[in-house]
């Protein structure tokens, strides 16, 4: 699978198209929607991408390419297994608020009708995400010895924090996004890890 | 705004046509594919429902209706307020599972175009939920003087946890709901009241 740079025609496809999908729907955008709104031929559209499946499916997969940068492959050196975990609740939280990337990464999210074959690749790509924080989090709890909750379900209420920030969080508001990591932090720190 | 029964032809429509948004994508089923699933007439459909958006709207209220029936009125009478927000932890979660509104509830958080009018109304109702969660979490925090983090942050956080447990909670996994709705329990009094 090749992988998508950040700059260049193709990220710059995914993202329109990734706001077009979310502003009018996916399925009542179509190529001819993506083209004009990238004011691209439809044949230069066509040179890069087959089909709007192939379109939603480069968005999720550009999606999971970002937080292996973001956040994966920044804290992959970070020797304390603690220190990781709370460098990736930080890293995490800055991806979900980065505007540049938000339309790419709440698509990942929201139920597309993706072709049973695409959707088992992103969905591969997601459970290996979700490996890492779940052997992360069990080596926190084996270095505090805290065994009050399981890795899965502490893992998934960390995620459901980070990943439902989209759904209300407005930088123009009083909560601050140092504040917010703090806060999320702590929560999750003193909750999970007793 | 009259509120819907949870029996009857009204939620029958609403539940299906829930279930085909969510199957099919909201734009790409129409009133004929909701009307034939219903095996009912054009004309059947049309005396309950004007229109598609109206359709999606009452779909939303209805699951603030159902939200207000099984979370809130149940623990209105519970003085305390540390075991109302527990029930209103388990209650939460137990709606979040039902399989039978399932979708009902899902299309709550999903992005859909309806139009600005009815989008607000939507939205109040939210407002209305979430600030009575930060009522009491906030009375939970006077009674217990803890005021580690904001009752906005933490609302907010418990809200992610129990919201995206349809993300990957699947009933035939090895974790049992009880057992979710314990470790959810744990992680966020240990987390929101230190």
């Amino acid at each position: 699978m090749p992988r998508e740079n950040s700059t260049g025609a193709r990220p710059e496809i995914l993202r329109t198209a990734a706001r077009l999908f979310r502003e009018r729907g996916y399925d009542a955008t179509s190529m001819n929607d993506i083209s004009a709104a990238l004011k691209l031929s439809k044949g230069g559209l066509y040179h890069h991408f087959r089909s709007k499946d192939e379109i939603l499916y480069h968005i999720m997969n550009h999606a999971m390419d970002i937080t292996e940068d973001r956040v994966l492959n920044p804290i992959r050196d970070i020797a304390d297994p603690e220190e990781r975990l709370r460098a990736l609740i930080r890293l995490h939280i800055e991806l979900v608020l980065r505007a540049r990337d938000r339309e790419i990464t709440v698509i990942l999210h929201e139920n597309h009708p993706l072709p049973a074959g695409l959707r088992k690749k992103v969905n591969v790509r997601k459970k290996g995400y979700i490996h890492y924080l779940e052997q992360l989090i069990m080596e926190v709890q084996r270095a505090r010895d805290s065994h009050n909750v399981t890795h899965r379900a502490a893992a998934f209420a960390l995620l459901g924090m980070i990943n439902w920030i989209y759904q209300w969080y407005r930088p123009e508001g009083g909560l601050k996004e140092e504040d917010l990591v703090r806060q999320y932090t702590e929560i999750f720190f003193a909750g999970a890890f007793r």
